[in-house]
């Protein structure tokens, strides 16, 4: 079992770089570079048989992951996350619903999966510290990894992040440093205050290998319904848009390598409160316009100005996908509902998802025969519903009305 | 694949009783039933083998389970959770330590196991509406399955249970009755109100297959470790003690199909602000005395009055296990090591197993030359340690005495 990886590349610009040495964006124009595998090789040396033999969870998918060396693998444990079963308590659609935890994963979020794969491969290429600016979930996945690998990390967090994830930072052991405005604020003070710090930029796309963890989602995905029963469509709340990018990814790989022969449209939602994508998609543009007073009250999707957003806007173009946004109102709405009619309790982002079922069925942007997969990106556990309430309530005015 | 059940028994007074309906305590004496399996028949059946080729997680080992028809399997995704390893930053022994994540099941905590499998099992025998009096975790977990069975249900909380457990379960659609007391007190009042309701009990004990859904945890790290590589010494925190009891009903069985040849020593760690069944193995008693005026931190850990404890201290004592106390100041130390040590976050009642290892050492109770898995029930996500530090400081005062 062995990876792979055979360097890396920005789809901007084409510009080829080695993969043997820490790396951040495109030197030439700045964007995402994103990993080359050999799928020959991955071809010759593995199959989704064999990968059934092997523990459960997103190490199954050494061949096409970038850590070279087993022994640097940084692990707490990331499973195999539950696909469920979700049937509509008023079915007014016919179509066959499932959704995906990842708020099982350590942490509490999809996160981990970037994260364990960034942080692993950052310090296998030599890393000797690491941050991150981040809505509150990364910053706390980081916080964890970076803990169970002895390395000093450093988060970015706006102002306004809860107490409770800049608490659980701090355990872990981490450097919280609090910035007044958005992610976007807290990216650029990041890179500001690290410069000739000799730490390593773990942000969205800015390093190329979270997009390969995030890409287990499709690996997952395809190994755990099979190439048969794939959904056609992966409804997922988007904020910065790795999570997009690494499943679009990861279903091209698998389609190249032959073993599936169709790639799920991928839907994005984002909240009506912050929409940068979803307005690109309905302008026809091929980048995103930073957000103007961003507001929203899931943190996560709280994504201004994402990185590299033509590379996200690609691959929903790319999957026969699109999006929609969601009110606040609505996503605290789904919180409850799955709760009361399905027994999850998932963070507000991936009520989100569930609540943009609604507008793509309206908008015909998915059928009633189709098999749909809703992502749940994060758990509800440290949520309540009220105080997510009175935060809507008392913010209520920063909400925009440019869009 | 079907269920070997074939009765329940009382271990107290050998009463036998018949599996085909609702029942709760022995009639004759009162204590807990506990199910009997054709083990014959499960090994003629299965084998450890054929399990490796099934989907992971508890219902992996249906041969060994009560629930006889897969329809009525109420789920939401109970994978078989991580085994850890972890390495003292400061290697004082030499023991070889694991840590089992059961925060990683749904709603966060090991009390997944035992309700998934006595919710499928109850709603199987014809229960219309299920109650528990709970320290917190039992209702959460008893709200998310009943919600996903879309049956009622009604929880029955100390007045102090945090308000985000009361809040999540009510989210989960459960009806909330909070009991000024402890555990014990939200028991009585509840068995009180629901007479005459048709409601079931699934009150820790008190119904026979809570502990069939804990045995897993046995079954599972055999199943993950396998029978050479069985920890020598398992660590567990002990609240009412029906996980005790489920993993040493579940290694026994193993035992007897001849899978294993030896049962790891249970270690049971309590709070020294509630432990009965410590003090009950101090002293050689072959069951409790209610603790009086009980506090600590860790709300799972407070129970003054096990039910049926001669079934815990037998299990406890059958294992050549033993147990030990620790404060609720190591209680918090131990959340905050595990997290910068290890980059885990488990609840309190996961970190007084974690802290107890000292006074285990300390005490020879485990040797260090032995494989030791401490097991961590529950997530740290929703728990902030500044706060559960405010409220020791606070209530301080009403710590007993009396040990």
């Amino acid at each position: 079992m062995r990876s792979f990886l055979t360097g890396l590349e920005c789809r901007g610009c084409c510009t080829a770089v080695a993969a043997d040495r820490l790396v951040g964006p495109c030197p030439t124009c700045g964007q995402a570079l994103l990993a080359s595998y050999d799928l020959g090789g991955v071809r010759g040396a593995t199959s989704p048989k064999d990968w059934s033999g092997r523990p459960t969870g997103l190490w199954r998918y050494r061949e096409l992951l970038p850590v070279q060396d087993a022994a640097h693998i940084v692990s707490l444990g990331e499973l195999a996350t539950p696909i469920l079963r979700l049937v509509p308590k008023d079915p007014s659609t016919g179509a066959e619903l499932w959704g995906k935890d990842d708020g099982r994963l350590p942490t509490g979020s999809f996160k981990a999966r970037g994260m364990a794969v960034a942080v692993s491969r950052a310090l296998e290429l030599g890393a000797a510290s690491l941050f991150v600016p981040s809505a509150g979930n990364a910053a706390l996945a980081l916080s964890a990894y970076a803990a169970r690998a002895r390395v000093p990390a450093r988060v970015y967090l706006p102002t306004d992040t809860s107490n409770m994830i800049q608490e659980a930072c701090r355990t872990y052991g981490a450097q919280v440093v609090t910035v007044p405005g958005s992610i976007s604020d807290a990216g650029r003070l990041a890179r500001e205050k690290e410069v000739g710090r000799g730490s390593f930029d773990l942000s969205t796309l800015r390093e190329p290998y979270r997009v390969e963890g995030k890409k287990t989602m499709a690996l997952e995905i395809f190994d755990q319904m099979g190439p048969e029963d794939l959904p056609d469509v992966i409804v997922y709340p988007t904020g910065g848009g790795t999570g997009i990018v690494g499943m679009f990814k990861g279903f091209n790989e698998l389609l190249e390598l032959g073993w599936i022969d169709r790639v799920p449209r991928l839907m994005s939602v984002q909240s009506e409160g912050c929409a940068p994508l979803i307005r690109a998609l309905r302008n026809d543009e091929p980048r995103i316009v930073p957000w103007d007073r961003p507001w929203t009250v899931a943190p996560g999707l709280l994504v201004p100005a994402p990185f590299s957003s033509e590379r996200v806007l690609e691959a929903i173009r790319g999957s026969k996908g699109n999006g929609v946004t969601v009110t606040d109102d609505q996503i605290l709405c789904a919180m409850g509902d799955l709760a009361r009619d399905h027994g999850l309790s998932v963070s507000p982002e991936a009520a989100a998802a569930y609540a943009g079922l609604g507008a793509l069925f309206a908008h015909q942007m998915i059928r009633s025969s189709e098999r749909v997969l809703v992502y749940f990106t994060g758990t509800g556990l440290p949520f309540r519903v009220s105080e997510l309430s009175r935060d809507l309530r008392s913010a209520g005015p920063g909400r925009p009305g440019d869009r």
